[in-house]
């Protein structure tokens, strides 16, 4: 099994939906697919877009291996020997369009847009969501828990508690796009170059007679990764006290303590008392670092008690989202080629908000001469969006409308692989990092609140909105 | 990078005490350590153990690569070449016990046991918590869905929304082990011999003129995989009519229509008319499948309210255990050998519930004379287990004791790795499946109902017991 092997990594029904069409001939129409959320996660005003360099790497490596082939043909009397031909000679031949990994982004807009052979658009739907939606997930967690301390150095640690060992390091990924400094896990750091962070355990602790011992040697072996953990036997009484006495040994050696890491206890009030103890000693650069299922909740509360903490380890809470484990995200056929035009198609719910918007669309961020974002605007592809003057409305209540002026336009959404080869030059991580630092500053502070944030607007074009009443009134006629 | 590549799948804080231990000569120490959870999850009162089979593969191929030791070269300027010559020649050379997959297990009781060169030991305990705690958590979630249907099908529907790749199939697989009959994913389908199931999503609707129309086709192809969706348009309207009509087709041409699906507005309503129009037109061997969200505890609401469901499809809520996204598994030291013999080491703290039990233990399921499990019972390794009359008694009330007379005490953990060879012989799927009914058998219902349940016991033997007080004892002196 090889890492690339995720040509069945889909869902059974994708592969009976393109045997389906196979035999009725229809596996070569053209469709139009959208991903998109329809509920931004924990309650925040937006998301985090992550997750597209994996989604790049599985469409170019799709490919059905005879494996593959021979385990269908056992699963499935019916499958013909045709289909296995089609399926041999599988690639993504398609255009794949998407908003760039680390932009900011909200519910209900179209996120990844796909036009292909229905054969090929069906099965890749499993896994880009699967893939979006983790990857988005986290980042968007992540990028809370950097509100919650704006400054201070923030480490993924969440490995163990992890859902498997994919999560581990797309999920390192997905923290660090959205502001997190450092990850534990060194496989992530190996792959995709966070940088990566650790120091020991208890259990290094519990292998040394004494306490003061075990930090002495470990000094000794890794001057410059000295940050101890001072909560083995009792974090005021004995972890400070030794970490002080070590630190001032190492300061007489020219050497300097990093650290010392809390993690168990008040850490509000024992990150008080220890830094007092530290800074007593003349050991006022040694930083706090605190661990212990935390979160953003978490920090802010002991931030408001004055907590000395300046790094902090997160770990299951992010790593797995906990208090919103999946994102929801889906994807859905908005238009059918019919040999001259994309016919807009939609989808009926008695939901409400399950109705899908139909149409081959696009979406723009519009901004005013401030730069500052006032809405997204969803419109046809073929669309022109006027910049001199663009009227904006709800598309629920379309009476709240307003007519923004002399504005730009910035489309989202990228052209990724046009014809089946990729047109998109993948960014180095970092300036996929830099880019969501900027797209933040595009926005009031008011979208981004943790808490209760002001609703920032999707608003759809007059066409769009018109194509969607028309279709709406047709199918429920 | 091969799936193999899980060398640096591990915490930076596990590489710098291999690296400290190393620099001061100690990583040849032996140690013994255990991994547990302390809280069984989701409020059960059990827990079904899995993930010992990716366990051991990850183990066995465990090697540093040249380009693993390259990155880590660059991490870190400190490390010396002699510990990257211990890299290279790094294998797994320890003692590896554990309960089987399958096994219905209890919080503080030691699942896994490794006794090793600390070098070795704490290098595998990321990957090891990683691949116990997720596959064990969703074989515990799959349980209880288990239970609340019980004689219904189950099937696996959640790759969309796990947590990266690895969850979707490793998920797949812990869910099949407790219960589960089937999975949508193909992938794991083909890798564990799951059975596969899924026939087709809205956009297969949409991609035709009628809702009619887009069942006959399906049906044409795939006559015995005929499982529609019928709440494209409306439910009862235009769905549940539409599928009678190509039923009542096919049973003209000697075919049979299998099942319809639910996929939205209220499943008990709904299901109960569609039973009755289905009746009602002869087609009563067509079942009735629902998806949407689906959580044991709705399935068991759905019941009471008469649902005439009796195949689910299960995604979100089961892949990423929703409502405990991480279980919490822990790995401690609990023995070190001193070149004579093992001394027990405790790890104290402030939260009663983190202080561990120490000692190189092994654990007994107590069996009375009905073959019923009575409680589970850990002992030191080298300790004999009476059965003609053994006392338990409540570790911390230790008044509530009773005997119990005539038992059988079977050991939990199995020889997996001796001397660093694998002596365990991996049982099939399917026998891992069987097992674990076999195991679920041992219990008085009480132990396994979804809410409230009655605690099980675990108990210690008097030694481990006297072990630990008195190691408490000279620690808080």
């Amino acid at each position: 099994m090889s890492y690339e092997d995720l040509a069945l990594h889909t869902d059974k029904y994708q592969i009976n939906m393109m045997y389906a069409h196979w035999k009725n001939e229809t596996h070569n129409n053209i469709r139009v697919f959208e991903a998109f959320f329809r509920k931004n996660p924990f309650k925040s005003g937006y998301a985090v877009f992550a997750g597209l360099e994996r989604i790049i790497t599985y469409i170019e490596r799709l490919r059905f291996s005879e494996e593959d082939i021979n385990y269908l043909k056992e699963q499935e009397e019916n499958y013909e020997e045709g289909f296995f031909e089609e399926l041999r000679n599988f690639k993504f031949s398609g255009e794949l369009y998407a908003v760039k990994e680390g932009t900011v982004v909200f519910q209900n807009e179209p996120l990844i847009r796909i036009k292909a052979r229905v054969f090929e658009a069906q099965l890749i739907e499993t896994a880009l969501l699967n893939f979006m939606n983790y990857q988005t997930l986290i980042a968007s967690k992540a990028s809370r828990i950097r509100q919650a301390a704006p400054k201070d150095v923030l480490m993924e640690f969440g490995t163990r508690r992890a859902q498997e060992a994919d999560a581990a390091i797309w999920g390192a990924r997905a923290a660090y796009i959205a502001g997190f400094d450092a990850t534990s896990n060194m496989r992530a750091g190996k792959l995709f170059g966070i940088p990566t962070k650790g120091t020991h355990a208890h259990s290094w602790v519990q292998d040394h007679d004494t306490e003061e011992e075990s930090f002495e040697r470990f000094a000794n072996a890794l001057p410059d990764q000295s940050v101890f953990l001072v909560d083995t036997y009792d974090t005021l009484k004995s972890g400070v006290p030794n970490a002080i006495k070590v630190g001032l040994k190492m300061k007489e050696q020219g050497k300097s303590l990093k650290g010392i890491r809390l993690d168990s206890g008040d850490l509000a009030y024992l990150s008080i008392q220890a830094r007092k103890m530290l800074d007593e000693a003349g050991l006022k650069d040694v930083v706090i670092v605190a661990s212990n299922d935390l979160d953003d909740d978490v920090i802010v509360d002991l931030k408001r008690q004055g907590a000395e903490i300046t790094s902090w380890g997160i770990g299951t809470q992010l790593i797995t989202a906990a208090d919103q484990p999946a994102l929801g995200g889906v994807y859905k056929v908005v238009a059918k080629y019919n040999g001259k035009e994309f016919e807009p198609t939609i989808k009926i719910s008695g939901n409400v908000e399950k109705i899908t918007t139909p149409g081959y669309k696009t979406v723009y961020r519009i901004l005013n001469k401030e730069g500052k974002a006032e809405a997204d605007y969803i419109a046809m592809v073929d669309e022109k969006v006027p910049t001199d003057e663009l009227k904006l409305f709800d598309p629920v209540h379309t009476y709240k409308n307003k007519v923004v002026k002399d504005i730009e336009a910035v489309e989202l959404q990228q052209p990724i692989f046009v014809d089946g080869k990729r047109v998109y030059e993948l960014p180095s991580l970092e300036e996929i990092k830099s880019y969501h630092q900027e797209q933040l500053s595009l926005f009031w502070p008011e979208h981004l609140r943790r808490l209760n944030p002001q609703e920032y607007y999707i608003d759809l074009s007059e066409r769009v909105w018109q194509t969607k009443m028309d279709l709406l009134e047709k199918h429920t006629k």
